[in-house]
């Protein structure tokens, strides 16, 4: 069986195993003051244009929402998110569990806009029920958001906008961040996302590493404390350095992105390879997630071979299924899949 | 420098090395549901004797004991602990960021009595004020202790009946456990201590794992629905195998017992040194942990060479810091310390 | 200006204010262990038909809600509500604030089904994507809704059967209790409506008293040391009596049953007025609210006489807004609303 | 028998009662807006000399607590208090449900040093352990304490100092502010007290209303929508007027002070009756709380007649117990009182 399932399927990428065999006896301080980490930052920071941001490690992407969202919010205050959004429904209400609303809005495409947030916004300014109301307090976004799809440029900048007229922060979940960016449909360049936001991550566990996603404090407002509140929700490994030796690699001459745009290709391969075919493609994903929409006669042909994730019934007949490729799918495995799709 | 500091300076055995390389193009299951998962569970399982229990890996011991103890609580409950339990000062206020009072009791050695504990809980039921108290709702001890003391079998017996007694569970945080249960002075085998519990975890991080705790649930009341709750928290890795494969490995031909057996014989020669230079312990650790009463003019010997950990202050001239050993402490690195020692 | 608003313009009934002012000076036990507590204890499990019944005084919805939710459930599950349930849009986010996710449901009329909620669960036990969902932990409906509307007693006992099935309690916010058991449409009677609950709360504060609701508990599961919890949310009055004497009073002779009938019939004069003055109304309220479209001239002819709430626009010309009666309505009032009802 | 027991055994002042009497059937708007809530803000802020403070009426102590500490911390800053203090015992953990720890003081007297938070401020910013402890982040001490003893002006100008000096804010539980003000051992006025804090509250309940505390914001930081977090934690009350006229009447030519200093003359008249009696007095209280030590044989010759509150017990033969005086206490029961005492 080959899994086209999910892009956690494999361990890191060999560099990254490498640089942990040849360091593994070395001693080194713990909780993330070792010298990976340091150097791990400074290259993040570099890969941003962000010199004064702080960076820091954390083990998994809801542990990364739920401090970064947790540290931007007061108590009464809501994040405003994509129903789709991972937040909203795929984390077991791990926000709500910090004491914060989920406000989440209804989108196509799994993603929301600077439209719909100047709504919110501002019908909490004007309602007559505004005290009982919860204060809307940040927007997340997923870039690329959990169906693939990306925000242009002009989106990202008048969602900064909203953000700015209500004085809120902006927050990206990158879970995915190499694979959006990599993307031949993205117009937007790491600095140029980095400095929209006050806060973001980039995801590592997806992306070729582990475990592991570096959070980006850009908003100096938000950095008091901030090893304090990561212990306090559980999200300080005593051994840092196993995250900081990975980013370190993956920031050391364009790894990340190398390898993101390759899994980006291979996923076009199989997109291409299903149009070819003439089955249609749900939603605009041109990065590594790919959607196709296939009958049951259709699915069974992959059956014991390739392995894809369920992602939603259209109707009685069709399905919609995923196909994900990652930094270490290999040609061979995508031509033999292609081979399949070929006879559907 | 040599780090005697604490004992989380190097990476992870050798052996769980080699198998993380060995595996690591392998395709697997997230989330904990791979094969390495499954059959460290199983063996953790064997060498608790608890076949019915369940076990989940975690990434630490801040976020396991958070995740366990929230587990166990009703919201109006508290954690008895002791004063210098992690939780109670060395987790930034981690359990009551999840709504619990813990409730220190202060010790001289590190462990409570289940005659304090008693008290405790006969105030609550017989106070006047009984409706404004916090509850106590559980016992927290660590084993071995944070400061390398032992509770013998006879105190643990005593323990799980008072908390038989008032119908409340025992935890055992279990970060070192390797060490404590391979400690010449320990009188209890993991068995013993396990069936003693409705829940504990096996550390690790501090016993040949790169990250990793082993959460044992051995009481049926608390399992449902774990898997959620632990998402909740930011406590699932998405390539759980990561902590499959070390745990697997460490429980495969008693490694982790091994391994932490010669972690304590070293740490006894480093003791065994101290106390033939005359020197004073603090404190009464047969563990991994030892804690030497040194003079400035003594600590200054060891300078730029062997790091340690300042622990506390006795007096104006006396200071007690901390020597500590793990799996990956060399004989030669503890041989030169010695020399050293003997020159004090 | 003559306020037909809402229904808390005015204090207490009078009754009540009298009952205070005759026992002011007593000296009483604090925290409601005083006799009127006692005795409107009693008096309520006789009204509700059950005898082993736990009851607390609670000074408001927000608050009774926020403590009964957060008591029954488990910290990954959610409460299901209607969308315009209070506590999902009208309580600044209370109960994601003690942790648990609101998970709402859209409705036409403010009620929610039993398929509804069937399908919710049912998509939780199935889904593959369940160990990251966030549990259905029970059901939040409130009788009448907020928007006047009534379950059938069909449906109560269908959301029951459901709420059994998926062993999850039912709740039943009644902060407008006694408007909808005195309503014509109303088929159920409060014993047979408490039988159904596993908690609800018959609502004073909207129904005669100057403050505080009745929590009422069923299920004997959810009893254990319930003063701590409320005490513990700020919830527990030093002089409980001031409650204990409002429900008392108000569940003497059915007094409480009497004032509610008649606001009720003051609404309903109300309605037909608007009905016969040819003027559609929003939904189907047979409570104290009603809910007239109204064109911008027709609102115009209240202007500086009679207040009512906005409660939303239809299109740019038609406005839906509230009339609300209570307990303390007047006839010559309503006398005189009609008047003015009868020339639009 | 009379209760001497506490201090809120009676309901509301009459000319309270009255007011509510003359006002009841009066239409007002809810939660707070009511022209008799602004009265009473204006009339709080003047007798304060805080012109531009905001005020909020909220139903009970442990509620204001919990609402103004939760709207001060951030999520990983502790509030310090005397172990004695309120919120670090009598409250069930309301304060650790919000998500803080109560970081408890030793003191003997009730009271609090600017040494100790000082010490504890200093400890945190140079520990080596910085990033693990939680951040003392407010401190907290009630006037009078609740054993009755009393700050110095000196005492707390100390304690602003020592909060300026660390950047954080310092409360007031003024649950029995009336009664340490007008204590003849009081050398601080209102104004005085209120513009040495960024909040505090002046109690209500136990100072001649039925309920009610006005929360009292001097800092402007942390104004930002207070309604909106009074409500999400349930502290809102519909009929806000209800707590509105209380303190309207309460600020009224000064009604709050008289009667206040009544009470404590009453308690001092029976602090010299236990002393001319011989007896011991426990602790220093010279407010409306008297704690003298007594006998078995002692305490019998209250029994039936009188109520006290058992205080603790000193050894075998002694106890320690409470009289408390009130704004309602008669003058005739305190000199029955008086007759028992010289009997002793």
């Amino acid at each position: 069986m080959i899994y086209f399932q999910c892009d956690y399927t494999e361990g890191a990428h060999p560099l990254i195993m490498q640089k942990l065999m040849d360091t593994n006896l070395e001693q080194s301080p713990g909780y993330g003051y070792d010298k990976y980490c340091e150097s791990a930052r400074a290259k993040i920071r570099a890969a941003c244009s962000l010199p004064d941001a702080d960076v820091y490690f954390i083990s998994g992407g809801t542990q990364t929402n739920l401090i970064a969202i947790g540290s931007m919010l007061r108590p009464y205050e809501s994040v405003i998110s994509a129903v789709e959004g991972h937040i909203a429904c795929h984390e077991v209400g791990a926000i709500e569990a910090t004491g914060h609303k989920v406000t989440a809005i209804v989108s196509d495409d799994g993603k929301i806009s600077a439209q719909q947030v100047r709504e919110i916004c501002a019908d909490f300014e004007t309602s007559p029920d505004h005290d009982f109301m919860v204060k809307p307090g940040m927007v997340y976004i997923s870039y690329p958001t959990e169906s693939g799809t990306l925000y242009t440029k002009r989106e990202l900048m008048d969602l900064r906008a909203v953000c700015t007229e209500y004085d809120i922060p902006l927050y990206i979940d990158g879970a995915r961040l190499g694979y959006g960016l990599m993307s031949p449909k993205s117009d937007i360049t790491l600095p140029e996302l980095a400095a929209l936001c006050d806060m973001f991550y980039i995801g590592g566990t997806k992306c070729g590493a582990y475990i592991g996603e570096a959070l980006v404090i850009n908003n100096p407002k938000y950095k008091a404390c901030y090893r304090n509140f990561i212990k306090q929700r559980g999200g300080v490994l005593a051994k840092g350095r196993l995250m900081g030796i990975q980013f370190d690699t993956l920031f050391t001459d364009g790894l990340y992105f190398d390898i993101c745009k390759n899994a980006v290709a291979q996923a076009l391969r199989i997109r291409k390879a299903f149009e070819d075919a003439g089955v249609t493609i749900w939603g605009t994903s041109y990065t590594n997630q790919q959607f196709p929409i296939l009958t049951k006669a259709q699915l069974e042909k992959f059956e014991g071979k390739f392995a894809y994730e369920f992602w939603g019934k259209l109707d009685e007949e069709r399905t919609v299924v995923r196909f994900c490729t990652c930094w270490a799918t290999k040609d061979e495995n995508v031509d033999a899949l292609i081979e399949v799709i070929k006879m559907l």
